[in-house]
């Protein structure tokens, strides 16, 4: 469950409502399903309650959730959420990714380097505005229109204080509606507990989307505000006790992506020429970063992050191809997009109304067919694989965009993106050459491949050279690793870029106007007949099905509900709680399994009894990593960090029968920060919610 | 073009006969169409001529094909097909594989320490003895009884000398008919010459698979008999001039495997539980190997051959992966099966005889389906890539299966097999302990990750061990690394193996009850209903559709025939031929497009406007690697050593327009001998025929 999984399909699938059945659903904040609730489980939640959930809940820019638990801004999230902030703030002597951080006192907590946090102010519909400004347009005309309508507003709503307020303008329904999501930014986010990673992540990839589970996957974060704890009196009041089975429970959080309401034909697309090639790419990744790690202590480090990330998207991968390759699911799929396109033909109004999207659609993917694998190597990163190279692109790019009005520019360097990409330019993250030069001459290497040696792409950016030479050119030759020569980068605008002989830069000049070129045409002749023909399929099923649905996830924030429960597997009952016996009974002393001295020496202290993860039926997805579970009090009862593995075909269609969310039970939070890590000062303001 | 094509569908992939078109057709020598050949190009083979030709043509037992072009054995394949045995010549002071090897006189000829050549001798028809055996019989007693026949009739053809012939029952047509293919065999084979690699495989991953090429794959070996040069009476003419374009061209080989009739559930069933899942394997071997390679030289040099066999696989994979995604290519597969069911339904007589092959497909396909990533990691060999596990596995199974009848044996076991797997355990090949740990810790990461940390088999085979510490112990605790070692335990037999302490013979010996129950479920459920279901099937389209058809491959000897002839890409007509002149264009002085110091300095003296490689429309396949293309007079012209990437979908379904088979120019082959190599003396063995 990783911000990895939100970005593959990302501009590729595009998704339309559903009717939920079930506990099935990720509802936005101003729509819930109150009846339904109130039917099931007798609970309807106030408009007080709703927006106090609002209001305490969390986006981690990153592409996680968290929730503010204390009333000075304290923040509870995954440990998996902090996997940058924590490699940030390593340095030689330190590694806190795997030894864990204990922060003392308010002094002791450090400032992670590039993290933002985004708290929920308000929803505002925009639909109608949105709806005039693009009625009637197509292709490149279409995506201007959408994009200056949502500056516009994005900017209105700014008012001129980007580092406090967050604007984004968000699709919903595919296009059935459109809303403005206004946001609290915290940029001085500071570190106040993480455990080691032997815990957080205890059973590595082999227990990762399994159930039974035992791992401890927390971090603690601190917001700041003027250099003082910020004041956050919407928390959620920590529970110490945890939940108990059956109980009605909440998850509050920022799910990614699902594809629910996505034609086959875009599915078929997706399938074909996204995932599958870059389930080959990712593995192979994989491979390389495993041989690299046995190379040393130091390697095993630079390469952690990213094999962690590979492992879980590989496997969120693996279920997604069992689901799209699966003859019934396919073919209920095909049913469902012939009776829609059935019931719009036999009407010549309809036709009118929506036209023929699928016709669309096919001509749509088969321009992707052409364009897709040079799209990905050239302008989506797959054949630039550096982090000096990403740094050079942005800083050429943010140079070129910024002198632009902000309807005009590229989306990520429009202003509501621009602080966050600023700050990752700049942030003085560590640097690993012999990591860098290796990835790149790995990825120069896939792209000669993909593109063919002949290429004249590829003669361009390589000339004479192998992919490890110029590598090594680039990256050694670089200065872009020092912080301040990116920031003079940023800082001096187009005229420093033009002047600069930095090769990294250089490289990214030069091959600019090809990659936006391709972006250009992706998006003109992929990306923008694919979200027409898909908003007029949505608004066909609007008008058939009538409007009792939730969007598809848009990491945007959603509340569902359900209840702690297990599901039955192979015709055995999986009971919904672990408990810390099992966790000693599992550990075997070798990595994945090995526990930390910590653990070790407390065992004797804790009562073994104590519930430690747990599953409910609550609809979630790749996003909600570090969301809060709640009770009807509104109370945390517990911290969702993955999903069984079932939950990966949650994608595409949501089973409730075996489709379960993975949470830490805060009674094992709290009972390992009084008697594991020895912190009665931050279990002490969990329990009473003020420091 | 390798062997490891050969290898991933075996056993799970069935195939019947199809009706040729074009110059479709991979033909037995016993049944050629020579009533097409002659109304097409008016050409009649006589007798005379195809016996010529099946006896100067040969097999490598390690899965390529090759041809005698000298009466003193004299044997032309190519360079990709002698990797193992210039690998194990090489040493710390010798890298044949890059360097090349040039032998000056006969003194000069190494032994490679594990290389068979089979010469097929003669073709007898046994399909009535076979289909008496097995008549009314089903799953386990099926294979008991198909065993024993092919063990009896396989055993009288060797007549008590397994040093001199091999004799093997093979199935064609899916059980349409079964031959008895016996040939002679050469294990006492030397390398001649060897030319470097960057030239034998200029262009490397990049070209691989396309055109226009410019590669000298090539190898020269000789047989020895007894100590000195084999005679070999019938070979094939060396003809310096190369073809000319339009010429008739034959192919004389072994193709290894083809679908192009398999039920389409099967072909469904390979995609996804075993095509995409091992796809991913060797991506990530990909990526694990090239940075294997990266730590040094020696380390490149033992991970070059793998490298070098994933890349050409995987390529392989994306052209199959395109044809089974393929929406039309799936239609036409489901109509076909429909069609030819709904012929069987039609008449009551029918089902009597052929029955309801497609549930049986079905049936046996879904407990395939329940038991495929577990064979392939215990049984298969996927969990244990070790290639001292690998000779433990052997020694052990060797031991139990020798002291059986030969019927009841497994395959690999039976007499006829018995001589190549002996020589392969007990060949003095180098061993590099760094790399086998290494893949070792990551196939049994992969098992884990496969069956899961919980399953009683990961358990027992780790124990608390990580895969890392298991694997070290093992590969560095084992004496198996000394040939000498090997060989007394072959020799000793079952008291041998039972007595020995060696870590990796008590591995094997552990999980043999497990692997072999595994691989008898998979046989008597899967593969068992399977064979007889396409067997079935393939009688059924017989007595539909009559017998001018070819067989699937089988890697058994088979003539294609077709013209040296380009085709239209894009709109764009590719020529049949490539020159020196287009080498030296190509060549940039960076892996893999530099040039050895050989062709540098021999580049004033050589006519550039020589042809090097060439294309022709005859239909081959992986296992066609080292075939000699012959002309009508039965003269070597050239040696396929690729097809073009059109080729690829020709597993499924044979594209006339644009499949092509690639070769090296015999031209070429003469002028780098004389001019880059001066190497007179081979040059006129071949010009002449013998030395």
């Amino acid at each position: 469950m990783k911000r990895l999984i939100l970005t593959l399909l990302t501009g590729l699938l595009l998704a339309t409502a559903g009717s939920a059945m079930a506990d099935e659903g990720m509802w936005t904040l101003d729509h819930l399903p109150i009846k339904q609730m109130q039917q099931k489980y007798g609970f309807t939640p106030t408009q007080q309650w709703i927006d106090h959930v609002q209001h305490a809940a969390l986006r981690l820019a990153e592409g996680c959730s968290g929730s503010f638990v204390s009333a000075n801004g304290l923040v509870m999230t995954n440990h998996h959420c902090a996997n940058t902030c924590l490699s940030q703030l390593s340095d030689k002597n330190h590694n806190y990714m795997q030894d864990g951080y204990v922060a003392k006192d308010d002094k002791d907590e450090p400032k992670c380097p590039d993290m933002e946090l985004n708290q929920l102010e308000k929803i505002t519909d925009v639909t109608a505005r949105v709806n005039a400004a693009t009625a009637g347009k197509e292709g490149a005309a279409r995506i201007k229109a959408q994009r200056a309508v949502d500056s516009a507003i994005e900017k209105a709503c700014v008012n001129s204080d980007p580092d406090t307020w967050r604007c984004d303008v968000v699709t919903l329904y595919h296009g059935g509606r459109y809303a403005l999501y206004k946001y609290r930014r915290y940029q001085d986010v500071r570190l106040v507990f993480a455990p080691e990673q032997s815990i957080a992540f205890f059973g590595g990839d082999p227990d990762n989307f399994n159930f039974p589970r035992y791992d401890l996957d927390v971090t603690f974060f601190r917001a700041y505000v003027d250099g003082k704890p910020a004041h956050t009196p919407d928390f959620f009041q920590f529970d110490p006790k945890g939940p108990k089975a059956g109980e009605l429970t909440f998850v509050v959080g920022n799910p990614g992506s699902t594809e629910r309401q996505t034609p086959w034909a875009v599915l078929a697309y997706s399938r074909d020429k996204s995932l599958i090639p870059f389930f080959g790419y990712l593995s192979e990744e994989r491979g390389l970063l495993w041989q690299y790690s046995r190379m040393g202590k130091q390697q095993a480090k630079e390469a952690q992050d990213a094999l962690f990330g590979i492992d879980n998207t590989l496997k969120v991968f693996k279920g997604w191809l069992e689901t799209l390759n699966d003859e019934s699911f396919v073919a209920k799929k095909r049913e469902e997009d012939a009776s829609l396109r059935a019931w719009i033909d036999a009407d010549p109004a309809r036709v009118k109304k929506y036209g023929h999207p699928w016709q669309t659609l096919d001509k749509a993917l088969q321009r992707g067919s052409q364009l897709r694998e040079r799209y990905s190597m050239i302008e989506g990163g797959q054949g630039f694989g550096s982090t000096l190279f990403r740094d050079a692109r942005a800083l050429v790019r943010a140079a070129t965009e910024r002198a632009k009005p902000d309807a005009d520019r590229l989306p990520p360097y429009r202003n509501a993106n621009l602080p966050a990409m600023q700050q990752q330019v700049e942030a003085k993250t560590p640097f690993y050459p012999q990591y860098d030069e290796n990835k790149l001459a790995w990825t120069l290497e896939k792209m000669r491949q993909a593109l063919g040696a002949d290429d004249p792409f590829v003669h361009e950016v390589l000339g004479k050279q192998s992919p490890e030479q110029l590598a090594h050119a680039l990256v050694y030759g670089s200065k872009l690793s020092d912080p301040a020569v990116r920031k003079q980068l940023w800082d001096g605008g187009e005229k420093a870029i033009q002047a600069s002989h930095d090769p990294m830069i250089e490289l990214a000049r030069k091959i600019d106007p090809v990659a936006r070129k391709l972006r250009k045409q992706y998006e003109d002749e992929v990306e923008a007949p694919l979200r027409q023909a898909s908003e007029a399929i949505a608004q066909a099923r609007f008008a058939r099905d009538g409007t009792s649905s939730y969007p598809d996830a848009t990491f945007t924030m959603r509340l569902s509900y359900g209840t702690v429960k297990g599901w039955m597997e192979k015709g055995k009952e999986v009971p919904p709680f672990t408990h810390f016996d099992g966790l000693y009974k599992r550990a075997t002393g070798a990595d994945p399994f090995k526990l930390p001295e910590s653990w070790l020496k407390a065992k004797s202290s804790l009562d073994l009894s104590t519930p430690m993860d747990f599953v409910t039926d609550n609809d979630i997805i790749g996003g909600n990593s570090g969301s809060p579970v709640i009770n009807k009090e509104g109370h945390a009862v517990g911290l969702i960090f993955d999903g069984n593995i079932h939950s990966l075909g949650g994608n595409f269609t949501f089973n409730d029968s075996n489709n379960r969310a993975v949470a830490v039970d805060t009674a094992a939070l709290d009972q390992a920060l009084r008697k594991v890590y020895h912190l009665p000062r931050l279990a002490e303001e969990l329990e009473k919610g003020h420091q």
